[in-house]
């Protein structure tokens, strides 16, 4: 119906950028036309509201607008280490952080842009029972209306969105869409997003992922049968199953799907080239009738059996020939002494992945329900700790569908932390992949109220186990414990499974390969008092007012940097004494740090004789103004390249 | 958050009405409210589009507001019988009507208002190759783009949605939506629909619902696992399932949902009273520890068996006496002689239907998949001649959630016509549902372009066994032939399993009370001239100038005429000669019609003896002024209440 002319090139670039900006509207000609809405287009450009009256096809709650700032506007919180809740805190590559995931995702934007492979979230439902967050701009009218709702530990409210006040779908949206939103910048081009839900919200969320991802990326709702039996006193039906929602970041960057084989079907596929895993196979085939002669490197001619029958090949002689030359058929001694003609078997590409997960076919030993993922969790506790935690099984499904094994994985969302536990387990494939939880520190107890007998027995248990654990009862208490445990397990399964698959020890399954580590971060506000800190007010040695806040330690001091250094918050940390003084090193030495008092020129001159390509430290550090004089001729002298920050 | 106050009272009110009335807002409180949209109020008070610009939980596209118009706006058009075409014309209560839905079903608007108890639709998915009304406001901007586009017999165009205009969700939703909304109408207030759609427009069709039957009356999205296996050339993921999406007219006034016996089970079940169906069955147990002595009529003891071991009873000795009162127990004389102590077995409620249909379980040999679906088909014509027909077991499953044995259900876009064999299926219980099927003329060799070759190769089918049946090449000429093929099966199935049943002679399978027929009824242009006709202005015997166009029949004439009173369009018709004057006599003379030439006073006379609740003739058809000057007279004398018009 129309050309592709250079306005629709154009279109195309926008809607590529900003794929919520494309939109379907009667043009002059009386045609439908795919065109860039410029109310959504100026918002996304400017800080003031736009109003555009005439109809599109276009989906909007109250406050949506609201919504798309809020992801856009900038966050002065930061995220302070945890070492003592840490496993393995300075070699490990996983992130645990603990917070508003909002706000958490705001500050690994610039870190993280472009860099997670995927994203799996299992958000509230909006069943009337979960908490759904009530954000910052809407926060005066719900306080102006007196203290319902809960608070978190920074302050933050948290509403139920319950049956008895209808069960907005607003809140939710406006809770979903910002991060949403700011999750994408996150995935990499050939990134995808996994997202399971109900259908209680299941079209809503179809039409924001539409418009945050595009529609073209939609990949598919998939259906995943998440209970068997039951439901006899549901009046009309016995709702048995929820959806996986899936996007691609760009679905032209993205592989083609396959479904991941065992590890004991691969580890047939010993070899590795270009192309892929194979095994040397025989060539002779007992049927057929490709007869003719091969000669062998001595000079023996292969071409009857024992019995004097001609022997039939694989392949065509013009073929093998030819896969000769190329390296895919080639003649071995045998073992049993005279030769052996073999060729590359190689390991097909793999099953596609069916869009619908039922109990009754196999795969459902993998995939689960909902008490499967039960099941998985209770062998940590010995009691159902979490409410319909996912299965692991579901998750490592959806890992297999082309994770690389150094892809970063990411779920904020995370709940039980199935997601990290799903990461390590597919890691005994040798793989490195690592995962970053977010997870809000919900408060258990108070969110008794509208839950069902089930949900209240589940929450009773997790409180005796934090009590038992002496630890605040706090959802991310459990989901850490959760992760540590499950880390142990999948080290002492691997270990045994090693024993067992002796025979393929040319596999690595080496164990000190796992990571089942994670780093422990926790949201919290700036470390600076008063004012915003920003990188570019300090990128030169000025020296101002210390403005720290007296909690914060040079490890908190330090996660900042890293975060505004662009460095990965996995990176590597080493703490060591220079001159009697405590210093970071991050990454083998490419960022250094010193927040320990009385710096002289001694670590000064130290430091700066590493060549570090950051240097950071406090103002409040220096021991002397004389210090402070010398600081910048010492790295003149020593490393002038050096970017020297002074907080 | 608020209470049930005189407004919300007032809102809810509202919104029984008009369900897409109701909207979230934040009110001058700061909280959420649920409200009234006014502006969608207003619109479906006036023509006037109006306009609102603030944010608001909805769903827009292109033209929604005209959408909703149309759906309101009268229709000029008329129904036309086609006996030869029909089977069992006279005595059917099945109706299959050929043209555009939206018209057709705002004829039957009055007619139908609220009888429909369950309607069951596939529309087209949208998926670029499937068809999309443009309805009339928007014909003259696509005339004026030139002439791309299918037209088909009465002028409506027809546009291919396909992927290189950008397969606009736009059209699909202004053609959907009118249609759904006048259907809602026709549902009796326990009505149910049940919508067959993919996830390319599942979330959109979930969104115009929620707003056409309100979110509150959304039952569930089902899964029907559709096919099984192939797929694998698809990049991501093979797409294995598609949804039914239902919705109740009226939630708290529609019956729980269980699934349907087989008919072997309830036969079993022969007897019936108030309760519903039971058999009786012996009181005494095998095991069991309720003894006591039970009094026969004759004076007769039962308290120990044959060995001298005590009987032990079904219930306790109290229930015992107070079920003899009630019924629920007897002693009746056994056929060995002595006496039997029976109890009433009551049939179970049944299953609850689970929300996914899958093909691993038992359930698929009832529900099928698309093959099976052209399995259902391929008997009558040893060929594939519809595109993904629908399985009958399918229509039949959600047939058995409550459509009662006299219930209509309705189908306006009956394509294959499953939902028709579906309704004669389930009659085999001896129930006299009856169906309605709409279908467009939709032109088979036209729409060639866009398909897949498959659907090239059903249509080439098609297009064979029209030309042999010597029909034109619509989709309507397969749908009826199906019909009637399937007709002719079930009668003999029945025929058959009479025999073979014979032990269960006692519940009725009377072939004779299966109606296998259809009455085929065609849109057409008004039959009068010029003018719009209305009923009220000849409701006096007012003679004016004949303005029936030449080319339409007294029959043509009735089932206007039979609209026009509410009269059902499957009403019994009979023709008889009064005086040599053919007459049409509806519902056994409730109303007389007659269209011969030269009516005399004997035909008027002969008619108004019979004092008929209305009579209908032409003006043009008095023989004489004479006879126009006496038929008030007559009327007068022999039947003054009957309602007489004169077209």
């Amino acid at each position: 119906m129309h050309t592709l002319d250079g306005t629709d090139v154009n279109i195309k670039k926008i809607a590529e950028i900003f794929p919520n900006c494309l939109t379907e509207l009667i043009g002059e000609d009386g045609h439908l036309h795919q065109c860039i809405d410029f109310d959504v287009l100026r918002q996304e450009l400017s800080k003031d509201v736009v109003e555009g009256a005439q109809e599109r096809y276009q989906f909007t709650w109250p406050d949506k607008k609201k919504a798309i700032r809020l992801a856009n506007a900038p966050t002065t919180m930061t995220l302070r280490p945890c070492r003592e809740e840490s496993v393995d805190f300075e070699n490990t590559q996983n992130l645990y952080i603990e917070g508003d995931n909002l706000e958490v995702l705001k500050l690994l934007r610039e870190d993280y842009l472009g860099k997670i492979k995927m994203i799996y979230i299992d958000p509230p439902y909006n069943t009337g029972s979960d908490f759904v967050y009530e954000d910052d701009y809407s926060q005066s009218a719900i306080a102006y209306a007196g203290g319902s709702g809960q608070t978190d530990d920074l302050g933050n409210r948290l509403v139920q969105n319950t049956e008895s006040n209808g069960r907005f779908h607003t809140d939710w949206l406006n809770m979903m869409y910002p991060r949403l939103k700011v999750s994408r910048d996150l995935l990499t081009d050939d990134g995808v997003v996994f997202i399971s839900i109900d259908e209680n919200e299941a079209d809503n969320l179809k039409k924001i992922c539409d418009e945050i991802f595009g529609a073209y990326n939609f990949i598919t709702q998939f259906v995943w049968q998440n209970k068997k039996g039951g439901g006899n006193d549901s009046v009309f039906v016995a709702i048995e199953h929820e959806y996986v929602l899936s996007y691609a970041k760009n679905k032209s960057s993205l592989s083609a799907f396959y479904e991941q084989y065992s590890l004991e079907y691969e580890k047939r596929y010993k070899e590795k080239d270009d192309i892929g895993r194979y095994f040397w196979d025989t060539f002779k085939r007992k049927s057929g009738k490709q007869y003719y002669p091969i000669t062998c490197p001595d000079g023996t001619v292969l071409q009857y059996d024992e019995d004097g029958n001609p022997i039939s090949w694989l392949r065509s002689e013009k073929r093998f020939h030819e896969d000769i030359k190329q390296g895919e058929v080639r003649i071995v001694p045998s073992p049993n002494g005279g030769w052996s003609v073999q060729f590359k078997q190689r390991m097909p590409l793999g099953k596609k992945p069916r869009s619908i997960f039922v109990t009754e076919t196999k795969i459902i030993d993998d995939k689960g329900t909902t008490s499967t993922g039960s099941e998985d969790v209770y062998d940590y506790f010995k009691k159902d700790v979490f409410s319909n935690p996912k299965p692991v099984g579901l998750i490592e499904y959806f890992l297999g569908f082309g994770v690389g094994p150094n892809d970063i994985v990411m779920d904020f969302f995370s709940g039980s932390g199935t997601t990290g536990e799903a990461v390590m387990r597919l890691n005994k494939d040798g793989g490195k992949r690592k995962f970053i939880l977010v997870q809000l520190q919900e408060i258990i107890d108070k969110s008794l109220e509208a839950h069902s007998e089930n949900a209240r027995r589940v929450a009773r248990n997790a409180i005796s186990v934090l009590d038992e654990l002496k630890r605040p009862h706090y959802l991310t208490e459990l989901g850490k414990e959760r992760i540590r445990r499950a880390g142990k397990k999948i080290l002492s399964e691997n270990e045994s499974s090693k024993v067992a698959n002796g025979l393929f020890s040319e596999i690595e399954t080496n164990n000190t390969k796992i990571d089942v580590g994670f780093r422990v971060l926790k949201l919290d506000s700036s470390n600076m008092e008063d004012v915003y800190y920003k990188p570019e007010d300090s990128s030169e040695a000025t020296l101002f007012e210390d403005n720290v806040k007296p909690d914060r330690s040079g490890e908190d001091l330090l996660f900042q940097v890293m975060l505004e250094c662009n460095l990965s918050l996995s990176a590597k940390i080493q703490t060591e004494k220079i001159a009697g003084k405590e210093v970071f090193s991050v990454n083998n030495g490419y960022l250094i740090a010193c927040f320990d008092e009385d710096v002289n020129e001694e670590v000064i001159t130290a430091v700066a004789k590493r060549k570090p390509y950051y240097f950071i430290m406090r103002d409040k550090s220096l021991s002397s103004d004389n210090v402070a004089d010398n600081f910048e001729q010492i790295f003149q002298a020593y490393s002038k390249d050096t970017i020297r920050r002074i907080l």
